[in-house]
């Protein structure tokens, strides 16, 4: 075979998982290659994260220069190019995508797209592509392949009527009327940002809140805002008898007993994910599967020796930060830079306005499990910068240990809040006390004031509330 | 003396140390009072840190709606009310006012208005206002009047032709230029804003930085941008002989060997403050000072039993959040709720565009203290989310202990930087290392990432530069 290229590490995938797990293999001077089937920086970067906060970004300032006579301003036919909208966001995916590949050069990472396949504990094959046919002999691979939307079983995806954010990213055609199944992160970003453009916008969740991850109180606060500006919502709804016609879709709601029909140009489904697990493994490499994902043990090596694998592809919580992170540690560990660290803690966040983010535990979850806990709250409307922003709906809200102060959750709506969960984060990693931050200064005004003080609340000691 | 009032606490001064201060002690259930000589909130409510921020947030998005053709959104005819901003500013200065007068209430503190006076250890007296002749007896008095913003020598404060930024803050005609003297904080977030309504705006700052308690680098970035903005900036420059007209003022800048002579609309002095201490303290009770500022110890108490100093007063560095901390330590520490705890560690804040904050030292603070330091150095050119917000000025530095990557210091430059510092506050009042913070998860896409891939790089474990 003279063909057949050797390397410490091929890794299969080029997202958040894969990309970070290549480039970190470079950092520690091995041989390593990607391969990635469409274009380096995978879902989040081309199709999910990234082009949808450059959307959002365009939405908020729609939404604000809608209010700017509360600033002083006057701003006289305000329009917007809804194709340019969409072409930018393709645009920053297009230069963040240049980036990675950038990346891989400066860290010595060979990459190729194209197909590839496990076929045998250290040989990995391109079955489709440019380079469709090129065997690599590797000591180590990693499965980095990650997920795709999930499809609404018995609806054909025309990317024309029936979409997911997918689709829905390269359609430059505002749609007058949208259903929205699923009011998960996705679910709900789309539904803000098409409804902050005009289109009327429906959106239906199976279970009894919108962002079901997140605690109840957030996800109250979160419908009734999105229904203030013009969202119409419905839980605890079920889906029935999709009719896709020529200019539109009919669709049955069933909230209950009670059932309605509602007519719309476009449905985007958004109930979540599936792996991209087909013609990744041959049928000779038994690798372990659990519904579909690929199992891994503490250090993501999967039952066969040498095969790892990392991200979205061994299953929830489908996240490119916790992806990028089990990637990276599973590669120190396979070359003996410390020990590779499965995760348990992380965030996750919804980047509609008001913003909703959170880690650790939510209320009902500490409830279940019967801890003694406590909580500290503390709104937006006694923050000096939200008031001085006009941006003070939302809240803090700090679960703690009622004996230790250990803080078990965090969970934050409001302006921000996506940026505000990080000092959470870093004190829930390093087993911090809400005292530790009610005695750590923080700047006046900013509003990561509000942490600090849902903090102090939990003790007692809150002063602006 | 039938009307001599009975106190476990006399707070002296509404700002934040005072407010903040006679607020922990209701809490405690002491018997308080707050007596403030113009309005509950101080002058970072009033005239500061409050007012100059909603201002700063319609200058912000007067410069966001000029540039909205990048996001897809056409403005015709966009005008301001200068007038209306001003009144704005004032609205969200009285809104947050009478919020500490329902906070007073709300914990049982007494609220009188008037200018105090400690006549004896345990003894306050009212000398102007409403109130004047009201005597009180107090077990412990604190004395936390504050600063007010110094003057330019020999040059009258007319409010029309020479301002500071109280005059500043209640003035509603744009001026069509500027000279600002002083390019700290307030210099430069009143450079912004002025320049960004269309000010012609001069700044004018006698050492060789910008913001010179800020790290070198951020300085000289933040004067490019400025710069870039419009802004003409003198540094190493003095300003001599002012004149005064009635249409115009004329200063002469020297810079090294050169003079230039400029004419401008309006003079701002932005040359720092000095201490509010003229009759708050009768003759008789010999408290000690030091260059005006009250004298304290570890427990915030003077040289005189029962008599208390925090905040502004006390000296630098003059910021809300550090006043605000120093009196709720003091009255926790005065009834016993612990220990007080003098303030080492704080965050500072300038919230022009690109916003800037910083806690812990700067390099060169670093390399005069003949540290063995690493820096980690990450741009937001490389955040994801900041070029999805095509917002990606700045980088993120944190200055580390080269063998333990304790954290020395951390500066910022960029959108949000105000919030993303929080974390690093936390960081270093925990003892954090680099590694710990590049070991909790960030939520992807945010720019608190930057916070995470800084700590990395001064690693060598950056995945994204």
């Amino acid at each position: 075979m003279a063909d057949t290229l050797e390397y410490d590490l091929i890794v299969i995938g080029g997202g958040p998982a894969g990309y970070a797990g290549a480039i970190r293999a470079g950092q520690l001077g091995k041989k390593v290659a990607c391969i990635e089937l469409e274009r380096a920086g995978g879902t989040c970067l081309n199709w999910g994260c990234i082009p949808t906060k450059a959307l959002l970004k365009s939405a908020d300032l729609y939404q604000k220069i809608k209010k700017s006579e509360t600033f002083g301003i006057t701003v006289k036919d305000v329009t917007f190019d809804f194709a340019k909208v969409m072409e930018r966001s393709r645009g920053v995916a297009g230069q963040m995508a240049k980036g990675i590949e950038f990346l891989f050069k400066k860290n010595k990472v060979d990459y190729f797209t194209g197909k590839a396949r496990v076929i045998a504990a250290g040989m990995v094959e391109i079955t489709e592509g440019e380079h469709k046919g090129k065997f690599f002999k590797t000591k180590n691979t990693l499965i980095a392949t990650g997920c795709k939307m999930r499809r609404i079983p018995d609806l054909a995806l025309d990317g024309v009527r029936v979409m997911t954010s997918r689709e829905a990213l390269a359609n430059t055609k505002l749609p007058k009327s949208i259903v929205i199944v699923g009011a998960g992160a996705i679910g709900v970003e789309f539904a803000y940002f098409y409804n902050a453009f005009g289109t009327k916008v429906t959106l239906v969740e199976m279970l009894n809140q919108v962002l079901p991850v997140e605690d109840e109180e957030v996800s109250k606060v979160l419908q009734k805002s999105l229904e203030k500006q013009g969202i119409t919502i419905l839980t605890g709804t079920k889906c029935e008898n999709f009719r896709v016609g020529k200019d539109s879709v009919k669709v049955d709601l069933v909230t209950g007993d009670k059932k309605q029909e509602v007519e719309s140009e476009v449905v985007l489904s958004a109930i979540g994910v599936v792996a991209n697990i087909e013609g990744v493994i041959a049928d000779a490499v038994k690798i372990e599967l659990d519904r579909n994902y690929v199992k891994v043990g503490d250090d993501y090596q999967t039952n066969i020796k040498g095969i790892y694998a990392a991200g979205d592809i061994i299953g929830p919580p489908w996240l490119a930060h916790v992806a990028t992170f089990e990637a990276v540690s599973c590669v120190n560990g396979m070359f003996g830079h410390g020990k590779a660290k499965r995760v348990t803690k992380f965030p996750g966040c919804t980047y509609c306005q008001p913003q909703v983010s959170s880690t650790g535990l939510t209320e009902k979850a500490a409830k279940e499990k019967k801890l003694d806990y406590k909580v500290g709250k503390f709104p937006f409307t006694a923050s000096g910068k939200a008031v001085a922003s006009a941006d003070s709906e939302g809240f803090v809200k700090v679960i703690t240990d009622a004996k230790t102060g250990e803080i078990y959750g965090a969970h934050i709506i409001g302006s921000e809040a996506t940026e505000l969960i990080a000092e959470y984060g870093l004190a829930i990693e390093l087993e911090a006390t809400v005292d530790e931050i009610h005695q750590t200064i923080h700047a006046h005004p900013t509003l990561s004031e509000a942490v600090m003080e849902a903090a102090a609340a939990s003790l007692g000691e809150a002063i602006h509330i």
